[in-house]
């Protein structure tokens, strides 16, 4: 009698405890994590777990932060999911006081990796043995493109990302990926130091390397090779990182993700009211079609979203600007503020020594 | 005496015929020919001469017929030389009261064919022989894209070719590409008619199965498969054509050429001055940014030109619009007119049966 009313006393505690805690996550997150709460609970140890928790984390906070500037909007959230496993949640800010268009989305799929996609990983280095060639996966992530409507505050891009894969023996490869990077329209020197010294106080507490070696990455890999031009200034971009282990590059990517908001809000918050001009409306709408060809034709996410069958376009498609402009062979007078912008697109400069 | 007096007037009047004819076609042109008029009429005879007439012709007469409908605008017109031989003559007309953008460029370029080229066209199933791995080729073509401000005028895009490609034993392969195509913000029935009739018209002279080979492979081509829709009402589209025989290939794109004029001028006319809403605009910026998606996602143009080292990469983009619109997760209302053109861009239909 004694020891039943002791185990009954302590299953309503651990029940109450489970509801407190779900209740709590729930006014953390945009939405239920893909993978439930339950889940994530039961697996607290995994590094899937525990990764997911903090994508979901990244998502709302940016958002928060956000909506906190553009306090007439609201972010609308979508849960969607994918039939081959999986699903995710995006939360969509449009046509705002301050932004434009603003996305933070948040994926976690598993399934069977596409011919096309095992062909490009083998093809960026990966020797991956299929089991009767198949090859079970799990990616998740989250990702965001902030497009103000004043050409004074910067369009900022990250992505943080984790992947496995099992290959035919059982051993799972895993690797993450990721970085976080600003597309001005217009120079502001001060605003370029503070985004990338924040970037590089968040490598440094991990590796004194990090920072010059994903800075150099970031401006390679957002080359838009058609017009001799980078998409931004740069910030960080990393992938494949598998070492020194798992638990040390975890940390890693969280300092980067808890320094999403730090880097780039005060940006936001600096800038948001400055007065524009027409003309200086029309450049960064010239920038955004830029933008545009570089995710389009360059883009190596976009691009693999668009191959994968199943895969959400609305979501993927969210890095697009609401407006664009292309015109014919618009060339900015020399030692115009167009011109300067361009040139650190060109060459680009070391912002933090 | 006589007879070297009898030759000096031979050779008067000779030279007075050249710089008659030169005049002449300085007029009929929207610039000198890339071969230069000397030599297109030394080699008067040959295809390559021919083809090059025939598409500075069509820039010249769809050019004329454009700026007849938008009297305060005019096209600029730029000549452009490739250092790796050939060049070419691009005409846009930009912001004016009918036309957002129009662009008509012509272009004739020669050279040794990129590995990456010979490697696309391999895969399209030529057999190409290189002598010391080196394909010699020629290619020249007319490309036009017609972007109207008013949301009630179709999108229209065109585009004749003639390739050369010379292998190791020194025979000479040729093909003919081509086709003119529609992209309507709104479904207008009379119009597509229209269009497409007039196109069925120009195929049926040479061969009555042209026209439907060709409608489906326009349909097929202009895919966007990650929308699920076709860019517009389609048009005709061929590549690789190399038979009956070259004079009658030729023939048959003269046809097309011609029909340009013809099958697009009578839908601008009729609808330059229609009336129409703020919401009609936002649906044709919206429709602008899927022709983006299209162009530089999958367009095979627009991605060769891309990765061509020293093509002229505003004329290779000049097709974009002048702007475009991306929103989050729009869908227009069931038996919308803009419900009306999705359901035809998804389910292409029969215009002329």
């Amino acid at each position: 009698g004694l020891a039943l009313g002791l185990w009954r006393r302590q299953a309503a505690l651990a029940a109450a405890r489970e509801d407190e805690e779900e209740k709590e996550l729930r006014q953390r997150f945009m939405a239920p994590p893909v993978s439930g709460l339950r889940e994530l609970r039961r697996r607290r140890r995994e590094l899937r777990s525990r990764m997911e928790l903090l994508i979901m984390e990244t998502q709302a906070e940016v958002c928060r932060a956000l909506a906190a500037l553009d306090p007439g909007a609201s972010f609308a959230v979508d849960s969607w999911e994918r039939k081959e496993g999986g699903g995710g949640i995006s939360c969509v800010l449009q046509d705002g006081e301050v932004f434009e268009k603003a996305g933070v989305n948040v994926s976690v799929v598993s399934g069977v990796l596409s011919e096309e996609a095992a062909r490009q990983m083998r093809s960026r280095g990966k020797s991956l043995k299929a089991k009767d060639g198949k090859l079970p996966f799990c990616a998740m992530g989250v990702s965001s493109v902030i497009h103000p409507k004043n050409p004074h505050v910067p369009t900022m891009h990250f992505n943080y990302r984790y992947f496995e894969i099992e290959e035919a023996d059982g051993t799972k490869q895993w690797w993450f990926g990721g970085g976080t990077d600003l597309t001005p329209t217009y120079l502001n020197e001060e605003d370029a130091v503070h985004f990338h010294k924040t970037l590089k106080e968040a490598c440094d507490k991990h590796d004194l390397k990090l920072y010059p070696k994903y800075k150099k990455w970031c401006d390679d890999y957002f080359y838009i090779k058609h017009r001799g031009e980078r998409r931004g200034i740069g910030g960080i971009f990393f992938d494949d990182m598998d070492s020194p282990s798992k638990e040390e590059v975890f940390q890693f990517v969280k300092s980067c993700a808890k320094a999403v908001v730090p880097c780039y809000i005060p940006i936001v918050k600096k800038h948001c009211h400055d007065s524009f001009t027409p003309e200086e409306k029309l450049w960064q709408q010239l920038r955004r079609g830029r933008y545009v060809e570089f995710n389009l034709v360059y883009d190596r996410g976009t691009k693999f979203g668009l191959l994968t069958p199943g895969s959400r376009i609305e979501s993927i498609l969210m890095s697009l600007p609401l407006t664009a402009r292309w015109e014919y062979m618009h060339n900015p007078p020399e030692s115009s503020k167009e011109a300067e912008i361009l040139e650190v697109l060109r060459n680009p400069k070391d912002w933090v020594h």
